[in-house]
């Protein structure tokens, strides 16, 4: 990854951490259980623009280089797994 | 939620926030982007099995409730906070 | 259903099975995958869109009965009943 | 697409029209709504089962022939069309 995308990245998931152990406080105090659930799905969300940035950060530097190398093995393997990585995304 | 329910819940979201900080560990250590998402991809599916844990909790516990009260309106509004709840999920 | 959601519903399967002739003849003419793919996505699109006017107007009639009857077996077995299609739903 | 890929997208497209005509006459014959919604997920899932058997012919014939042309523009404006179509599939 690049620099500005790794700090990025650790900024989110710092900021990630702070909201897994705000839920871990919901629940010891008993909050309602749909509270609970919102906050959950905003966590979950935040992770998944994370994913969607280390996967923008891989195609345009590790995919790219792939590709500027030349080397037909190395691509197909960069595509292989990158099909096999979006395949596994969920919403 | 009931004392099972959230002791189960609390132990999950402890354990979610250590990965969460050991992906702030990958990514620091630039660890190579597939491994990283496929990381996310976990947390997130750990994220997802905590908010069935919180769901199902609430409607055998909060849903019940408003059965046994007889309260139409009150059911009424459980019931649609739940298809909105479980509207907004996501995989 | 009622009577509108019924029309709504059956109008909107014909223009499904009208799209999906439509992709039947895209495969044999050989039309670009890209181009096949991203016309299932509107199809299933369209199908979700169908299956939650079908889920409101279970809710706003079914549930409610159960509601209105006052009788908490029947309204217990509807909220698992709604429960269980709304977990095994997909984006 | 290869001939056996296109055959067999073929025969699931009719299926699935099929299907689709069940679930218009399942509305009109006023069935339950939860049986229909259980039918537009079945065929929801069926059309995505194509959409894999179209990507997965794309990755292996359309991509890899870029790969093969040793052309990086075309390379790299494959992954990026490969990327975008993964982006937008839902489950």
């Amino acid at each position: 990854m690049n620099d500005d995308a790794r700090k990025s990245c650790g900024r989110h998931l710092r900021r990630i951490e702070g909201q897994v152990r705000g839920l871990q406080k919901m629940v010891e105090e008993d909050r309602y259980c749909i509270d609970v659930v919102t906050q959950i799905q905003a966590v979950r969300a935040a992770l998944r623009r994370v994913e969607d940035e280390v996967l923008a950060d891989h195609v345009s530097h590790c995919v790219d280089a792939a590709i500027r190398s030349g080397d037909e093995g190395e691509q197909r393997a960069k595509v292989s797994e990158l099909v096999a990585v979006l395949g596994r995304r969920t919403r």
